[in-house]
């Protein structure tokens, strides 16, 4: 019989007419220990990596997590166990609010928010969207959703992997592709090549007034040269991850013209369910037929 | 030779060196009388109607507005006149602007534009669009162009206009949609048919917590009734149109929760400059041509 642990009752009650005969518990890392076995063990929604320390000692095969990034799970996951990412739940609400993001400060949305609060009907000229090119770095889950999306709005689109290929440039060629853009929208995993990507030089190569989107994680980006890039009018910035995150009471991107930040919504919407739920049931009915589970990414022995 | 009066020097620098011979004047209704006949004059951008009285005994051929609306022009346009819209000039920015405010509704950007007024990270799960049902108002230009933006964001799409055809439903399917719908946009011109088309009644039959999308004109829906029903919690508004516009200071819909309000930014964007171009450039070439002008909506006699 698989044994099953969920981060919460919802979850648990969502999924268990799925089941089958499957033992499902409710437990989260830090709740006393498991006394039983677990074939699957669901992690809370956000869980910071270094909460997997609390996992040492306990009695699980396969970890899934609920978001797709797995920065510092390498560092801190149990070395016997196998974790998994989740794939394609949370790739195209990331995508949308790519879109939400970039379409909210073409178009003045900020503005008219706060306008709002003063009662004012300010009319000012927005920039829009349409004929603006678009620099899209990181061609993986998200970034294929966010093609999908953004091209009937009438952009140049240009992609960028870490390796060139066929219609991708590789990263080698930043340097020439940023001072064209408009828009540039970060879409990669946090890793050893993509932490700082965005640096002072990268800022300083993007074009004067032009819009960077950040949806991949926090530490892509060094926070002190944009802010410094900011304060100095150079580049506008759409961020749904920072670093720190949460981003702490007074911290200059609050504050600075032509920043919105969102606290971390990428994938959080009613659309993740029913995709974490599909994913369980899935997860669930390989460990049953002895298949290896799905979008394995760490797995023993490390 | 064609005698063509604009309204602003920035429109002439943009035309002239494609306009030939033209002879090109800078003129706005309420300016001294027009001395010599002009064959075309463009009107300012987003003029009053009731402004076109000021063109009563002017020696003025053709008028070419900037705008695709026309309501009230035929009604104080002196009668010896020829009015044409300007068809293909907003209608992607409009949509633009429609996937805009549809998005910031959905994942909550206000919310994080307050929030970062306060310095404050407040996480909360929004809805999303992605497998909603979306109710579309209006197919013509503008609604089109909303069509092919909207569809890759995986919603489901219904579509009404004054008389059903295949894949399109009537005026008439209105009461079954709306309670099926999670957001409805009006993208109709303002006419006697749809002035006042979302009313109480309307309202009442959308769904509970519905976004209702207005980028179509602010007489188009009852703002009293808009008022009650979003006081009361039923329905959600995203408004680049109102009635009366401009808002007034102290107006409730500035205030109100779930309420975004946009100063009719629709099409406004660095786009429009260029398609007014073409479009004055196109005009130029016919009326040499002795060509009818393009887009007359209002011709004498009337």
């Amino acid at each position: 019989m698989i044994s099953v642990a969920v981060p919460t009752a919802d979850l648990r009650a969502r999924v268990e007419s799925r089941l089958g005969d499957a033992r499902i518990v409710v437990w989260v890392p830090g709740d006393p220990p498991l006394p039983d076995p677990v074939d699957l063990l669901v992690l809370p929604y956000m869980i910071p990596a270094p909460e997997l320390r609390k996992l040492a000692g306990m009695p699980v095969r396969v970890v899934q997590s609920q978001t797709l990034g797995y920065d510092g799970v390498a560092e801190t996951l149990p070395a016997e166990m196998t974790y998994c990412n989740a794939v394609d739940v949370h790739e195209g609400s990331t995508a949308e609010l790519v879109l939400a993001l970039v379409l909210a400060s073409l178009r003045g949305i900020p503005d008219a928010v706060n306008d709002a609060r003063d009662g004012a009907w300010r009319h000012r000229r927005q920039p829009g969207l349409a004929g603006r090119r678009v620099l899209l770095i990181g061609v993986g889950g998200v970034g294929r959703e966010v093609i999908r999306r953004i091209e009937p709005f009438d952009v140049r689109l240009d992609l960028v992997a870490r390796t060139a290929r066929a219609g991708v440039h590789g990263v080698a060629d930043l340097p020439e592709l940023l001072p064209t853009a408009d828009v540039v929208v970060v879409a990669v995993p946090l890793g050893d090549e993509t932490r700082g990507l965005v640096d002072a030089a990268f800022l300083a190569a993007m074009r004067e007034g032009a819009l960077l989107v950040n949806v991949a994680r926090g530490p892509v980006v060094d926070t002190d040269a944009l802010v410094a890039a900011v304060r100095e009018g150079r580049v506008r910035a759409a961020l749904d991850v920072t670093d720190p995150e949460p981003l702490p009471p007074g911290h200059p991107l609050w504050s600075l013209p032509g920043v919105i930040v969102t606290p971390h919504l990428g994938g959080d919407t009613d659309a993740m369910d029913t995709r974490v739920d599909r994913l369980v049931v899935e997860q669930v009915r390989r460990l049953r037929a002895g298949e290896p589970p799905a979008n394995v990414v760490l797995g023993p022995p490390r």
